[in-house]
């Protein structure tokens, strides 16, 4: 029997592709001679097209942001409790468009994807890119959509990195930013973190210097830690001891290597599962992007409040106190910039136990603010 | 030219062996038929054996605790620092006994000794230990050194955690326990971090199921991985910032996957290093027996006071404000089981910016306190 769908989903969606010839030039100094952008969209774009909203999104993340691919499709898009008829981003009012980064393994142009100058996969050809970088292929993606100005550029992690550099890097596209469990630049921990998760991946013997595709292989085991490094990072230590704590997966110590504890087991599935359908490639330059994020290092000393000071957006910023790797003083230090430029800035520092987490969970508290910024953008509108 | 040994180091040490043919029932159901434990000691035993103090290391230390094995020795014991003449731990007033634990690769019988059944190195067949069994293994040593009660036994992070086992499993044989930036038992972000250690272990090509010594190789990949994981949790967010930042290696960015940052450049050297000469089957015996100690477990719904009612030791209790490994509630919940059963304690919250690995670095008011406290044991021996 086919699954429902329910009634504040936006229903089956079809992914689109648009197909970009003029050369994107990149941070890195090198050049995507053409390239596809793969995107979904949900609800109706107004007359005056000034009720579109681009959803940007984290590190595994894609555009299937919200709905089913088909009836039966078990899985809904990463953000669905987030967008769809009257949820917080109320597909009733706004054209929500999520779209796969460059770089991607989702169906936009990346490391898997063919190079039509040597007719194989990039792999280790497909050139790092930067934050800046996508959201200049998101203004192309904007352009072929009619939209000259977005009502609100919206992300949590490094989506919120993205909504940031909007603001900074097309002052004028943009109304809002919604900047949500972000930071302004990773701290050397959070570097540490994806180093050796890189690490693990570039030295597992079937990476073969990225590439893998032709060899009929998949760094599975470097991905797999990779995968699951990230997620301790993504849960917070109360969360995981409420949820986990030294559960045993059998009633006695094996006094083994195999699992003990549920939380081992939960781990290596999750990462398992991911090792399955991500790509290495991709997840490599994910983490670099992250990296190299930081708008205000070419400003005197690091100067975020110089940085912005050609932003003319309004700004949400939102933050998690439990959340330890992207913690509510990051998201500060962003509001202190937004203040010094006297740009308008709502912030919200909300409870959760889900760490990272919890920008894609829905929570009372989170949800109820997140539909209040977006009325008062939807007035605007209307 | 050759170093001069410096007036408060030990001089020159030479490690001993103990060789013990009684076998050791060990906490999983097996037995160790006969082993060695290479041992250190520094200072002198008094008459009537009162004033010996033993220090137990954590997952990566051994019996070299202090002072030089020769006179151009470079590198002096791991905890140098803390002991020797006029030193907090005063090698002029304490017999100081450092061991390397069963399981160890420093000269202890471990995973890469000769099996006397096999005439080939133990690898896989080396039993999983745990804190319980190291502290009944501490106890012959004891024997044999002729120490009927300890003047105190020392530990930080896993050294702790034997210092508390003592206090348990040998009440009238420990007078005071220093336990210092230690945890009743691990939590699951803990055992989360442990277990992406060992995966990255288990999974290398090269550990062939823990009998690599006979493939010629070693599962450097793995081991190098780790480390440099552990080593992101022993130190603090705020003390790697302010020690590296967002520092480059070089002046511009490569965009490549090479090293960018300092901090990578740091972690992976450390890797490197550790890997060079760490035995990556002790790596995951270590890490086991952290995640199997757990003291209260027996008693009802885990009750730590119950499990301490059999302790007459007075405890130092110390932890380190910016340790998020094993944060200073851990050791408050060592505090409360103490308090509840009345048994004296003296506890110190330190401030530091150096993390878990604040216990082995020297600082005034961490020395401090620790002088006094050592001095107040060594007026109970005088």
């Amino acid at each position: 029997m086919s699954q429902s769908i329910e009634n504040d989903s936006v229903g089956i969606v079809v992914p689109q592709v648009a197909h970009f010839d003029e050369p994107l030039a990149l941070t890195s100094g090198n050049t995507l001679a053409n390239y596809d952008l793969v995107y979904e969209t949900y609800g109706k774009l107004n007359s005056d097209a000034s009720n579109a909203i681009l959803i940007c999104h984290a590190l595994s993340g894609h555009q299937h942001v919200a709905g089913k691919h088909h009836a039966d499709d078990k899985q809904v898009g990463w953000w669905d409790n987030m967008i769809g008829p009257g949820k917080p981003i109320d597909t009733n009012r706004f054209f929500v468009v999520g779209l796969n980064n460059l770089g991607g393994c989702h169906g936009s142009t990346g490391p898997s994807s063919i190079n039509p100058e040597t007719g194989l996969p990039y792999g280790s050809r497909f050139p790092v890119v930067t934050v800046k970088d996508w959201v200049d292929s998101q203004a192309r993606l904007s352009d072929r959509l009619g939209i000259t100005q977005w009502a609100a550029v919206v992300g949590g992690s490094l989506g919120g990195m993205q909504a940031l550099m909007w603001s900074m890097s097309f002052p004028e596209r943009i109304r809002h930013a919604v900047v949500i469990a972000s930071a302004p630049k990773l701290s050397a921990q959070n570097i540490a973190f994806n180093d050796v998760a890189r690490q693990a991946i570039l030295t597992d013997p079937d990476f073969h210097n990225g590439d893998y595709y032709q060899h009929g292989v998949v760094p599975t085991r470097g991905l797999r830690l990779a995968r699951m490094l990230g997620h301790i990072t993504y849960l917070s230590d109360d969360g995981m001891g409420e949820k986990f704590g030294r559960l045993l997966r059998n009633e006695k110590f094996k006094y083994s290597f195999d699992v003990e504890f549920e939380i081992e087991s939960y781990l290596r599935y999750q990462g398992d599962k991911f090792a399955g359908y991500f790509d290495a490639n991709t997840y490599l330059l994910m983490t670099k992007a992250l990296d190299y994020f930081d708008p205000a290092r070419r400003f005197g000393e690091g100067n975020l409040s110089r940085a912005l000071a050609r932003a003319k957006a309004s700004f949400f910023v939102a933050a998690f106190d439990s959340d330890w790797r992207f913690a509510p003083d990051r998201s500060r230090e962003i509001v202190k910039a937004l203040v010094d430029n006297r740009l308008p800035v709502t912030y919200a520092d909300i409870e959760s136990a889900h760490g990272h987490d919890a920008f894609l969970m829905k929570d009372p508290q989170y949800f109820a603010v997140m539909r209040r910024y977006m009325d008062r953008i939807y007035r605007e509108v209307a």
